[in-house]
């Protein structure tokens, strides 16, 4: 195969992508430590920079254990399949990235059935409605509950964090119906930074976690679930069903060690951004910004222009470097993260102006 | 995270590990490429190097698409899913990795129905069998047919060989019953190098290939799935929902596409050792080998030794920091693989021919 | 098993059972019919009585085909398992019979995804959110729509009636989106009959229909699943696979054909007593009755007594020979059906005023 | 729907049908029970007649709790959604009922993994094949045993009987592994009979057992699940799941007690037509019959007439009004059922001479 030409990182990308923080390009360190991991068959448990990732991600949330997976809905589905057993209910917020984004697949392949709860404009979904879920009816018309389900920080409600005071009242009150707590996590160091405490204030109020080692905190590839030993384990079986069970992973678990140790600080630059981000787009026409909202690194924001659409709006982004997504017909999510520095920020804002006006 | 230290591979394992060719360490050529890969977000489908790999795959195998997966067990499943519906039968081998490896996953996630039919030693099934199988029964006693899997090389029969013209009759067989034919292909290269023919010999014989770029061609991570475009596009909804989706996938991909450029013709090495490897210990007391069935890199022998059991002899070995697996209380494995050289091999028999003595 | 004695119909219950028309006993021509019926095995499609009876049930709805069932739920189930593969949408209101009691039987059987809307209180869902739940998004995020659910009477909502005019506008948008609509209509005659239309104005705007041979139509045991010949081919498969396969189901069936003969037309009498039943609990202190939701033989009313519970209502009535279901901890139902007469009420509701004196 | 009319049994069928004791019709007590049975709504346990039959089911087979089901089916898939999670091993033999003609449901709705294993003609499966299926390997490549099947008597096989030592070793086995036995016992009181033992004889040696009304018991309609009663609570909310909770169901239990208390002993008699039969078939050119296996109410034979193929013998047969089912291009069945008495064989066996002579 003579003359194939490998795609090389010569060319960086000049675009500003706010689409999301999931776009986020490694650091050099991140690809140092992947080309010099001491690697081994993980499928064998024998991989030393996977086993090291794991004990360092279950001692950071907390945990007696954890396992890397390859990505935020695989860690999620492995867990609900290793909490429920076919016919039980995933208890779980309307607005969240289970019920929206993974699929189905806890229906569709775990014989599990979803029982999405309003959600909050903070999140939340309310204790009582939650309670009524979560009680078992001693009736076999009744899908029994399995599992509750909550989202920290919440991607659809615009990135809005949940207390540790409501996640310990959800936790009681799983507790008391006999029913385990899975915590989306996907950007649960984002909830901590952004509250000013210990990720393991907000953890230790679940029973099993999964946050990735992608977007904020900025690895190419890769999520963890951590919990007890015996649920990881089942996580762990779950795994290797879906065809999770890697070779070499420590390849990629190296990136993800640089991402738990180097990068979760800094995601509060990317919520100083956010919040600047969207102070600037705030006094823009057409825009509408509920500011109390912008806890993390996600900015949403219903747009209604007299001149412009929201696609026609993107696309004059675009025309112009900068990327945005479109959540609806009237809403616009832009995500700060690694590579997204002030000045960037200030560009967008300017270029707003410009189109906008 | 002061003070973390990841590990790194400075201390290489020195031991000759022959339980499989899923412990094979990456060539320096891929560290490079990982370390320096071109990357983007793939599950928006703007990897760079993921997309060169995927169209280099399905031009390898002349398929009109391919997906990158995260395992061959991914690979199968997605490709399963991709093909049948809920309750649809699943004709493979009963000596097949699909049947024992991989979980059960089709049945517990897919809802499909395993159809096991005898492999015979050369790893085929019966035409006859086949054919019964395959037929569709207009009673809905019967769960109707979804597929044929075949696999070739056949691990579990000692790395056999399926030549074209049986994977031919295969194909035209299912043809006429309306089915697709999926073949593991999971060691499909070591298959083409050892029959001297180009891979497309073999794989345009069925519908769907997944081959690995670990194992042989020493990648860390990763497997594709190769195929008609709309099937690809079912395999790529079916990864999603696995879990399968990875966001800066180029680091895996990149190693990928050496693999595929750099690592395919040196499978005829691994065989040369793997047939020096049987011949040694053929010789051996208690080693009965069928050297017939030594065709690629996997030696499978039967053990019979008046002093030893299969349990000691591997921790005979293992003491002396050789490793081979047990298959079953009477049969062993060993596999030759990229960081196996021929001295390592005689190396083997001589320590082998010692402890048997 | 000499002297072993079989409970007979000897001993008339006099209990005024209000809680679900699901109590209701067969008629001496049902009984009649069972113990004359022609017989076949219907697992060969040999039974005349169901054979005659299928035909009859897809007339009566004016479908191609239809195929008797062994209950609604099993009906429901099967007509979803015809409709959808693995991971499609089940559009669908959240206060329907199919998404609250049948036991999430759609995700956990058939690996099919529950998509709740709210439903207002006369048991519409919204045109809108239905036309954004049906969109196809190309998107492997999401799970796809599969089909739209309707419920006719609906039995959460009391008994309200969709009128056809809403069931047309339905249609039009599940054909816009290419989706099939079945129709659990386990009432549908209530419907009908309350509407003073052909039941064929209801059937008409869905592609499959579900109706009960039990409940106010009085047979013991049996529903019809109605709809295109392909289709029901399906559900006859499901059907097998379910268990629902009987085999000399003509003594089921000979009651259903009384059932669909003789029972229809005195639903009014049902629908009649409901009314006056309601009228008079609505003079009653602590009930409170929207008398215009009364519409056909469901009274569902909310309690709110200065000295009574709705537990402890239930059981002073229950002291005196009549039974109604408690919905919450503020709600009860009543249902009229065959076997309830016009004294039966008045009775019923004079012992109400005396308890709630 | 003036006009009509209701198919009655006015015109007996006077054809002699062979093919299955599933044609078998109600004696004359069924369909007086039936007709006055005592009815309540059973969803809600309410049904006396029903409550009855499962009693005496659950003594009759001595286990502490029984459940009537739909079907045989019904009963088979509902005792392994009890016994089974996702994804868990169903070890049964590879010429079973529940294997061949139950449409794969326990994979394609349960999410099971059928694990088939050779059967001998004698319906045995080898006990050294069942341990090393039963054990549990604590690796995640495998799924992990979930419940061993056996059937009894074996229909495929010709209905051969299993002795209650051979059920003993199994029960045994299976403990040491921590499964549980279920017993496809659609004919376990063929088996009985056969063997001239109480019934329990061999259902002490099962966990649980699923037994037909109909068939040999002439019931129209139902079979029964019975076991522990906290595993039958399991099946009860399967059966739910699965839509087999009937209402009225009292007009089937109805039949139902009178096939266990009535037309149990009078089994014999079909064993000694089926002797009858194929001592006067196994004269005749063309067929060739093991009459060692010939130990109940059925007749497997191999059919090779130099003039006539299987499917021409049997038009020949259905031509005098005689029916027989062809298992396969060269096999042949007849089974012998109440209705069936000894003039009818005499009169096959001479028609069938005419046919081959």
């Amino acid at each position: 195969m003579q003359g194939y030409v490998l795609p090389v990182a010569d060319a960086p990308d000049d675009r500003i992508d706010l689409r999301s923080d999931t776009v986020t390009l490694p650091s050099p360190a991140m690809r140092a430590a992947m080309a010099q991991a001491a690697l081994g068959d993980d499928v064998y448990g024998e991989d030393p920079t996977v086993n090291a990732l794991e004990r360092l991600a279950a001692e950071r949330v907390g945990k007696e254990a954890a396992v890397l997976v390859a990505s935020g809905t695989m860690g999620n589905l492995a867990a609900l399949l290793a909490h429920c057993q076919r016919g039980q209910r995933v208890i779980l917020g309307n607005e969240s990235h289970i019920y929206h984004y993974e699929a189905g697949g806890a229906s569709a392949l775990g014989g599990l059935v979803y029982h999405p709860l309003p959600t909050a404009g903070d999140g939340t979904i309310d204790l009582a409605a939650l309670a009524e879920a979560a009680a078992t009816i001693n009736d076999n018309h009744f899908a029994p509950p399995g599992v509750i389900c909550l989202e920290n920080t919440n991607n659809r409600r615009g990135g809005v964090v949940l207390a540790p005071e409501y996640l310990a009242q959800v936790h009681a009150l799983a507790r008391a119906h006999g029913l385990p707590v899975h915590l989306d996590g996907a950007r649960i160091f984002n909830a901590a930074v952004a509250l000013g405490v210990p990720v393991t204030d907000l953890t230790m109020h679940v029973d099993t976690v999964m946050f990735c080692l992608s977007k904020g905190l900025a690895a190419p590839v890769g999520s963890i679930v951590a919990g007890p030993a015996d649920v990881i384990a089942r996580v762990r079986r779950a795994r290797k069903m879906l065809g999770g069970g890697m070779r070499q992973a420590g390849v990629i678990a190296a990136a993800g060690i640089v991402a738990l140790t180097e990068m979760v600080d800094r995601l509060a630059e990317d919520h100083v951004n956010a919040r600047l981000l969207a102070a600037g787009l705030a006094e823009l026409p057409g825009v509408q910004i509920d500011l109390s909202k912008v806890q993390t690194n996600i900015v949403r924001f219903t747009f209604a222009h007299p001149r412009l659409s929201v696609d026609e709006f993107l696309a004059a982004l675009r025309a112009r470097g900068i990327l945005m997504g479109s959540m609806s017909h009237t809403s616009i999510r832009a995500v700060t993260h690694y590579g997204i520095e002030r000045m960037h920020i200030e560009h967008v804002i300017s270029v707003a102006a410009e189109i906008l006006a």
